[in-house]
């Protein structure tokens, strides 16, 4: 079996640590390593988090990059409501074992890409600063990245009408990124409303006897609380892990090729999307869009992937 | 029973021309104007082919007024993909027995609602020019028109991959009209995508006998024909219908109170409408905005006033 | 000596009505409408002041008619700051001695237009809401305006840092009237705040004995104060008599053809003229645009003209 | 005599260049860095001209990193009708003795303002993507940065009507630097174009016998020719010499205390910088602009430091 050299980018929050559990758990992908982005917590707590998550699964020699405070351009936001204040409220984690790397985020990225001996995939989970920073700082970058497999976007939003929050957090950094060159695979909240964690799935889960197992299921329990406070959600999408699900099981997934252009000007839909679908647009393609997600398939992935631990 | 004063302003246009055909068979509709604009096709057609459907339904006493010939701000675009040169390709119509008025179809609009004993609805099933250039012309005609009914918009697009031909035609008109303060129902690609007009359907219109139904029977023939061939879409959805089986039979619609906002300045969203269907905005409703047809209900409801012919 | 059909649309305003009291002196000049536009102040004191400038001057039988309440597509804001809550503070002007025609101004520009023998001249000192619903509601009129010379814009702002008032009130009116294919000749800040009322200006004024001059002294006094106040100027520029000196004494006035094009979508510089000096755009030249005044022969125009009162 | 320990960030460029030969002589400065980004030419360009001039002014310790190649979200553009393809046509320097650092020139600017015992001056002469990839990237720096002193912007344009070539090189640059907190001091076209090599000045440069003022003669015979054909200027603005004049004499120029927004979303004025001289905006002075340059004391000021080579 060969093995997917894969550096997680995210913002840990609940999907993205859930993303790294069970990216980790699999032997078809390498974690070579995770940097951190501000998003739905400010960067201190996602770093942290992204720290917890890693001792929790032993992903011990892993390097753990700080990356970028805010966004290129725009003014920090945050997603406590959804989030918890600290990024991943719910489970009580022990604080981390060790701290983070004196390299900033963007610059592990750049640095570790090209330091492999093949192409990487990138994966990543919260808006797209470090990722923009480091096309930004390292001309060529772009041949030592196989793929971009991102969670943003969508043909409609959940931060605001029309626009999902990694976009909408750094507009200008995703814009970038989808004109960077780079195969781009999108999982958007058409297809991450489809990855709901209902009672069934949650009691599944909370039946496998080992403590990442337990964690997973009190991040849920949180996760689905905010969901149906803030948005309504019965249940709550676990946006993020599809990333790290479609690395590994790309079978479990309907995907398109469309063009996507991302709105940086808009007064009411900055962060919007537009994935063409229809070919209405005439721009080339540079992405391929989630669109129907194996449902069963992939809760069996995951759940399969917590009962190793 | 009270019959609802309304003046029906669109560019005919299919579905322009199937919704006066059936808000002229209902007797709880007295249609008091008919006003066009360029939006199918140009103006000259749609204002002729709104003279022909006149004709056929025998709205022989009715104004037929040429609106705005061009959209506020932006250059005209057509949609002869869609509704071929004359905007109403398919049926073999006879020429307009008469001509046009010479009031120009704002200055129609703000009269009828000025001169109405009671507050007016209107209908508009095309760009919004010309119900912007009455609201600039005339101060106050708020007070005149109880409702605007329109079909436009909707949390995804068609003629972009974010916005629907309507809006996006004229999008300083829509935002103009939706900021207006009369009270805004949308029909919105939500709720239109829903009345398609599938062969079972069109069988049972074609089994009709009289010759508005064969008539209807040609135009959703050819109307699904560029549905299949530009959107790929099975069916057409008659979109405009909706505003006037709303004002007929509005038990047979889903409404939710939402605030849209109309996108004007977007580098790639352009006319897209923002429906804060969840309230993540913190703005003010505006609109009541379609969610879900009584599928069965609807074309009960029009094969029953094609029936009345 | 032809004399030139001239209809003049604007907001009076102090320097709008210096505009007519010009254009009213000059036999060169055949004023056959005045029509009127909320901006410097609301539309029905913008009427009034039209009307007492009419009864000032004379102009008992040249229609004035009231045109738009407000912007295009934007809200509406007013100068108090500059021109006093009546839009004419200052002189004690007698209340009007009839009232203003019961056509919308837009409609009187293009019925005037299009009754002419020839094409008439348009001379626009207001924010441009009337021209373009002229334009946007009578196709073709373009035919029967040969200029329109208007008082906007400059390569500087005053309202805002980039924008002059008259276009930043109706930036959408304004790209459609720049985009309209009419010849227009734009007298912007960079040759207004050449045409300075300088204390030695008035006083050649007030002592001109009669009532017009004396009036014009006034305007100019209570002008002066506000300019002083609000933009620390010594003395006001009186911009809007440039268009009618302009249809006059074309020898007066160093004009370069120019692109000028309106932005309507900026965060900071919505209704900034970018006129395009240096030919950097590649644009074609759209507008003639006034760098220099004969300032000396401009006020010998104006102070000979009042003399004839 | 205490000395001001400065970081020069441009893309040299001509008047790069000349700015950074007049800080070299100044015993006032103290240049600890020199960074280069995208610009007046690409990347390679630009870094090779800053180590040829350092080789030609013997800064052969100071550190000469590249930064960034492209702007942060748009396309590059540069500007070889202004200083040739290598960026720095004219005079025949000798290939550069040494090559760039190997640290990215954003982290260059953030190392030694870090490193400094007290905030260092950053002196911004090209587009302003290094400084804000450092804001970026390192937050607090701004407390390690005093000033930065920039050439760029101004109330009307050199690249676009409305816009200066720097600013609009990298709009979203710009803005996040404008944002940062950082007292910002601005040379832009107003004060630049007061700085005119004339062919007096020129004379008085090339009778100064050493190399450097030789090589210097040289590049503004260049700059004045390329100026003539694409400006029409007689005598070519040197810029961004400014930006060092200012450090050493502030008392040649006359500053003004402002607001200066960033236009990032226009259709025809990306990259305007709308600079409130009067107040209107109501938005908080972020910048110290300049208005008026003592133009014998900044050229004596030159050539004095001329001589010293």
């Amino acid at each position: 079996m060969t093995t997917k050299k894969i550096i997680m980018d995210g913002d840990p929050g609940h999907d993205d640590a859930i993303a790294i559990i069970l990216a980790a758990a699999r032997p078809e992908l390498d974690i070579i390593g995770i940097t951190t982005v501000s998003g739905n917590a400010d960067i201190d707590n996602t770093t942290r988090n992204a720290l917890k998550i890693c001792d929790l699964v032993g992903l011990n020699d892993v390097i753990v990059s700080q990356g970028a405070s805010k966004p290129l351009v725009r003014l920090r936001e945050t997603a406590p409501s959804i989030h918890g204040d600290s990024g991943l409220d719910g489970p009580d984690l022990p604080e981390p074992s060790r701290s983070w790397s004196h390299e900033h985020g963007a610059d592990t990225i750049s640095r570790l890409a090209r330091e492999a001996a093949e192409p990487v995939t990138l994966l990543a989970t919260g808006p797209l600063t470090n990722v923009a920073l480091a096309l930004a700082k390292t001309p060529g970058i772009q041949a030592n990245i196989n793929e971009i497999v991102l969670m943003g976007g969508g043909t409609s939003g959940n931060w605001t009408p029309t626009a999902e929050f990694n976009i909408w957090a750094d507009p200008e950094a995703a814009r970038s990124v989808f004109e960077s060159g780079i195969p781009i695979t999108v999982m958007g909240l058409d297809i991450t409303h489809q990855a709901l964690a209902t009672p069934e799935v949650i009691k599944q889960i909370n039946s496998i006897d080992n403590n990442v197992a337990q964690v997973v299921g009190e991040l849920l329990d949180f996760f689905t609380s905010t969901y149906q406070e803030t948005f309504n959600f019965k249940s709550a999408p676990v946006h993020d892990v599809l990333t790290a699900a479609y690395c590994v099981a790309p079978e479990l997934f309907t995907m398109q090729d469309v063009n996507i252009a991302v709105e940086t000007k808009g007064e009411f839909t900055a962060g919007t999307t537009a994935v063409d679908l229809q070919g209405v647009t005439g721009r080339e393609t540079n992405a391929k869009f989630g669109t129907e997600l194996d449902v069963d398939g992939f809760w069996t992935l995951m759940i399969n992937a917590l009962k190793t631990y």
